[in-house]
């Protein structure tokens, strides 16, 4: 029988205060190493090595493939699988995740080489890796979803709401969407930042949801590059975050149009690029 | 005159209070790529690129290639400087590092493609990681540092102390090392917390204090199993973090004998592993 990994562990800790040291269970999230690997007729190839909190391992590989610009539509997924070799070990199959593609070839795998922040003309600086995007085809977003800062205060108490495994172990990042209205569509958690996301994406890759247009993103640490760059990639206008944004996040959420919305805790908060989808009042004084 | 990227800037921003917007000015702090390439003999190779915060980028260059086994001397090292090719932008020089090595041979990059995640032997799971470390030729740590849990409380405050950055931007993860007394030795920042480690050891290294026997790393956030095999490779004996390790960050501590220190934000915390090196008292009841 397979050994399937669960989402936590329970260990035994000194648990200190003042000094004095008390023995008891502890529950840690799981952190185990996945491999990605792409099929194509008899090639065959790892392209990616990741440490991940096991779970969602689907959605993971999907919004990963999408997110690095390996894959752009879920038709070309004939098949995603656990690794069922039979001289891999049973445990580790769930560490294993085989995609199967239609057609018989590999895509260009040079997007994860090159990882989008340099281009050929001018080197490596963040305005080389927004200029990679337009390379991509990416357009900014379009007008149209419009919120109000009360729907946004109430995100964080609702994305505190979906997390589940973090209560536990209080060891996991979580990225949420949200619909127009502010309700939850989907909650997905990870030690890694950019899993979470990823296994967001995922989600709605393989269901066909994309682009998210009239959607918003919400994650609970920082809004870095790359977070802000994957929801650019799912068409999504409002990306709000609980902690600060990096520089580059900001530039490319105002290149591309992108509601940037940082430090969301409540009704106080700041809207760094993207303002005209959120309907405020000008402060008086 | 070349333009050299702060590790923060300005931007404007509207903050958002109860529905009323006020334009002002915000810091956020700085996230460029930065390529790293090696250099030997006529041999030249980019061997990585990572988004980072400007600032100590030798040290995180050399902390980079010493955590992930590409470098085991300083000695090898003849040279790190920024590329001055001349078909390089001026502003873009800052964002690639090279590293001269002496000899004319690059070293075996066999490490940086594995990840170390993996053995030929049994596949990819976290036992294999642990196990490919055995391989790398890392053995437990030695016993002999013993901190008070009082020093250990002491520690979260003199991170925050020592945190310059991140009080304008609240951008930023921190590593920070100690002696066995509790004082600072030194602390570096970053958007990523990789990073914020890599240039802490990479300073150690290049300063010729490795292994750093009878010190104490503590970071901002949560312990990972790859900060804490950083750490374990810089024969570092307390770890400590502000928040939850994950499972296989535990289990590496266990296998390696180092003291592993989680939810550390005053006199109360857990010790995951090693707890032989600090001198608790058992709580009675």
């Amino acid at each position: 029988m397979q050994h399937r990994p669960g989402s936590k562990q329970r260990v035994e800790v000194w648990a200190v205060d003042g000094g004095q040291a008390r023995r008891r269970a502890d529950q840690v999230v799981t952190e185990e190493p996945m491999e990605l690997r792409l099929l194509a007729g008899r090639a065959k190839r790892t392209v990616a090595i990741t440490m991940r909190t096991p779970g969602n391992d689907f959605e993971l590989t999907a919004g990963f493939l999408f997110g690095e610009g390996v894959l752009g539509s879920r038709d070309q997924i004939q098949q995603i699988s656990y690794c069922v070799d039979p001289d891999v070990d049973a445990e580790q199959q769930y560490n294993i995740v085989q995609v199967t593609l239609r057609g018989g070839v590999l895509p260009d795998l040079a997007p994860l080489e090159r990882h989008f922040y340099t281009t050929s003309a001018c080197g490596i600086c963040g305005r080389a890796s927004l200029d990679a995007l337009h390379t991509r085809g990416y357009t900014p977003l379009a007008a149209g979803l419009q919120v109000t800062p009360e729907l946004l205060a109430g995100l964080p108490e609702k994305l505190r709401a979906a997390q589940g495994v973090f209560e536990a172990t209080g060891g996991l990042h979580a990225a949420a969407l949200f619909d127009a209205r502010g309700a939850t569509i989907g909650l997905r958690e990870d030690v890694g930042r950019h899993n979470a996301l990823d296994k967001l994406i995922g989600w709605a890759f393989l269901e066909g949801r994309l682009p998210l247009r009239d959607h918003i993103v919400m994650v609970s640490g920082r809004a870095s590059y790359e977070l802000v760059q994957k929801s650019l990639v799912a068409g999504v206008p409002i990306f709000c975050a609980v902690s600060a944004p990096s520089s580059l996040a900001v530039d490319l959420a105002r290149e591309f149009g992108m509601t940037l919305v940082g430090f969301l805790r409540g009704a106080r908060f700041n809207v760094y690029a993207g303002a005209e989808r959120v309907s405020m009042s000008l402060a008086r004084s």
